[in-house]
């Protein structure tokens, strides 16, 4: 005889094109991913589970390793004694079928790339470790059609050494209020940890790779845009620790825009 | 005292996002890249020249390195003696001024990436030496959203390293008459010679990278997905040969979606 759990867990790695999304969860008008991805669940589970997501990504953000969770109750949520049955077994969706079955009620721009069954404790927000973003910029004068939905176009000549050495200065723990949009939006201290900000480049392809515990609101497109606009001249790279001093949004660089951003993986122990 | 020719002639760099368009040349219904480039040079040059391609790509194909030429009449055709003036100078366009002239005009999916001086007897299509197309497949159970566009979703695991050997059988000079949609098209020989037909991989994303001097209707994909179909076991890497020796569209595998090829790269001497 076990004890059995009254419900079952899934973990859930979803990727998205946010262009047509006001982000992942909507407060007031348009359309959110969650939503999206609850009705596809709608469809097969009856007790229309509600997803909790790792993060909530601005309008206009992709993800290629956004992680939630969504409970449903087992069919017979009993103390039993018996394996179920060969039936029930085929009846019961299992962890491997979950993507195909809810990519069918997805739309193209949403995409469930994976599902595991997680513990009953798991929660995707509180057991997070850390995320990594990724940030595309296409540096020419003139902008790649192919991915002008997912990078950023900087037309004018950037100093790339000025760039990753500004970059290197964000490592660390540091208090990030001056490149945060909403410092109350984080309900307590603005000290946050990069344990990476680096830059790599391919032909005109620029990629920010930027890795931390946690982030503050539209903290990522701060400092790519406070990096790129070191680049063009604006800033020297001894400047960003005044910057970084001075905890005020207005001494920072510019917000560099939704589209070029994409939450990449989230870390969990 | 210098003879000027009656004609300046400009070579054009492309790029663009094939899906909205019919291809390069539209011959019955839709828009074609063509219109939409030579509706950008009328608001430009009053002589309203027509653009001549290295190549025509199918509908919904994209393209990176579309290669063209126009011609437009100086000025002042005659004989001349006389350094033009600092203001007829500042009038003419320039080469280096026309990408930006020209993508003011151009809608978002289609960029003019760069544009030179090009010889009198210059041609982007004759003078074409070789060409490089790239295909995009990515090989995973859910479909990457974020290159949904441009790349085509093969679900189902692939045999990697007999993909790799089938490539390699297309490299050299063959008739490809098995691998075209429409020989009849060719007007002449279905031989071709192919400098390199190989695949990266990374992560879940493959990469064909095929060059050649020159190519049949539809071979392109016709080849990847022949290699594809190899892939996924319908065909052993011998059998390739027996399918070139037949000369017959009906025994190759299957032509690749449109959307995975991009036209990459125009070779001239």
């Amino acid at each position: 005889m076990k004890l059995v759990s009254h419900a079952l867990k899934f973990k859930l790695t979803i990727a998205y094109d946010g262009t047509d999304y006001e982000g992942w969860q909507v407060q007031k008008i348009g359309t959110g991913v969650q939503e999206k991805i609850e009705a596809a669940l709608a469809k097969i589970f009856p007790s229309q589970p509600r997803v909790h997501s790792s993060s909530r990504t601005d309008t206009g953000v992709h993800a290629l390793g956004m992680v939630a969770h969504f409970e449903i109750p087992r069919s017979k949520p009993t103390i039993t004694a018996q394996k179920p049955t060969i039936a029930a077994r085929k009846r019961a969706i299992t962890a491997r079928k979950l993507p195909l079955a809810l990519n069918a009620w997805l739309p193209p721009d949403i995409r469930v790339v994976s599902a595991t069954r997680a513990t009953r404790d798991f929660h995707a927000r509180f057991d997070a470790t850390g995320k990594q973003y990724r940030y595309f910029v296409w540096n020419h004068t003139a902008m790649n059609p192919l991915i002008r939905r997912t990078a950023w176009h900087v037309p004018r000549p950037l100093d790339l050494p000025l760039m990753r050495a500004t970059a290197s200065l964000f490592v660390g723990k540091h208090d990030f209020k001056s490149f945060t949009s909403n410092p109350g939006y984080a309900r307590g201290s603005t000290v946050r940890t990069l344990t990476r900000c680096d830059m790599k480049k391919s032909g005109s392809l620029l990629t920010f790779i930027i890795e931390g515990e946690g982030f503050l609101y539209k903290m990522c497109r701060g400092i790519v845009g406070t990096i790129v606009q070191a680049g063009l001249g604006k800033f020297g790279a001894d400047e960003i620790k005044r910057i970084l001093a001075k905890r005020d949004r207005r001494v920072a660089g510019m917000t560099a825009p939704a589209h070029g951003l994409v939450l990449w993986k989230v870390f969990y122990l």
